[in-house]
């Protein structure tokens, strides 16, 4: 088991002029990550190792059972696919989502705007209105994250998560083979430097943007989130009522803007 | 809400000229699917509405809950983000993979083997050898998913799945905002139809090929996976074991091998 992101497998390669060729390739590695509240598995998701108890610890804020960094007592690694976190007396763990959803019960079983509802009862709408990017600054970010970013040029299987400041400066940037594992080691790392809430700050994921994505931003306090590819609806319904502002498809000079325009300084210099 | 896959807003894109336009713009529609066993959640999941009925059905197989068409006595969808089912007297529910995956205990809590030895408990390694694809064929099947695909073309945020025969004639192609749903709702037509195993047949996806895309294609008996984007380390291991052949970055005219290429017909024509 590798605790690296890469892995390097012998492969056959078909070549563009139709040769063959049987020659190293480097892979992506994905391997289960247990994140256990003491004695108890909370979860178990296929990451890329590395930075694991950031992963658990942004893991944890999105599930809004950890808060404040005086709610964590301590994280330990017992093995390479674990990561426990022991919180401190007197934290209660909520349910995970999955588990709060399936408490929902309507006509439509649970439909989006449930969905939101259930995440705003733990996570209020951000309340700053001061924060503003420049449009120079936005564009600016897509080559920025992949200047921070080690593997995708390697192996074109990772997702990368960016936090940088509204200068465009990176202030985190994690990858994994998951796109929400990668905000949530970013988020994890904010939170144990103590950062949060990130209300001055801006999240650029390198994929698409859905609706966990948003939640997550939000659970730490970001108020801009950009993505180079693609939101969902519900994403955009999200950010709405979240006072979230969303960009998707930030693939300069072009971007598109879905909610809360008014953090963007859309002037020409 | 919405149950077509694509949801219409009002958003303002910056082009490439710099000019600012305010215009609808087709998004992906995201909202959770509840599935239900009888009264029993058992899962919420993310997903494009749509082909609901054949999404829990794909899911119930890839759990390896359903294996034989008998053991399904009914499907129903009393609204529009839930779907029932109603399984045949006498067949056992066992725990999702996560609560599977939740029992192993060892040093590295759960590591890549222990998570394709629990799958292998539940899904023998493909048994026939006969199935084999040729090169013009294989080279073909990209553009074939393209040409079934409703929706990619418009909003740039949705994964396709396509089950192709050997000679390459689509014989289901779904898609759905979560590339793992795209999947199981074109294992779960197939599987409604009697088609199951599909062990003469491909399996395309748009994206990456994660463990979790090569696990779905086991429970559906399918020997041939080809993704348009990388594999992880995982995924590849999967393979080798399952006895599936594996064909990553398939971006004609090259492409990848990364497991059991005696399915493929490498000679020139």
């Amino acid at each position: 088991m590798k605790q690296t992101g890469m892995g390097s497998e012998k492969i056959i390669r078909r070549k563009r002029d139709g040769e063959l060729e049987y020659q190293p390739d480097d892979l992506t590695v994905e391997e289960p990550l247990e994140i256990r509240i003491g004695r108890k598995v909370l979860a178990t998701t296929m990451r890329t190792p590395g930075h694991d108890q950031e992963l658990a610890t942004g893991f944890l804020i999105s599930e809004a059972i950890l808060r404040q960094p005086n709610e964590l007592a301590k994280l330990s690694s017992p093995g390479e696919n674990i990561v426990i976190v022991d919180l401190a007396a007197g934290v209660k763990v909520k349910l995970n989502s999955a588990r709060r959803f399936g408490t929902i019960s309507s006509s439509c079983g649970i439909c989006g705007k449930a969905s939101i509802d259930v995440i705003r009862q733990n996570f209020p709408p951000i309340q700053s209105t001061g924060s503003r990017i420049g449009l120079t600054t936005l564009l600016g970010l897509p080559i920025r994250l992949r200047e921070q970013q080690m593997e995708f040029a390697h192996t074109g299987g990772i997702h990368a998560a960016g936090i940088f400041d509204l200068r465009g400066r990176p202030l985190i940037v994690r990858e994994d083979i998951g796109r929400h594992n990668a905000v949530d080691k970013a988020i994890g790392r904010a939170f144990l430097d103590r950062r949060l809430p990130l209300d001055r700050h801006v999240l650029l994921v390198s994929g698409r943007a859905s609706f966990e994505i948003l939640q997550k931003a939000l659970a730490a306090g970001i108020s801009i989130v950009a993505a180079v590819s693609a939101p969902s609806t519900l994403a955009v319904s999200f950010a709405r009522v979240s006072n979230q502002t969303l960009i998707g498809f930030l693939r300069p000079p072009s971007f598109n803007l879905y909610s809360h325009i008014e953090r963007v300084d859309l002037s020409r210099s």
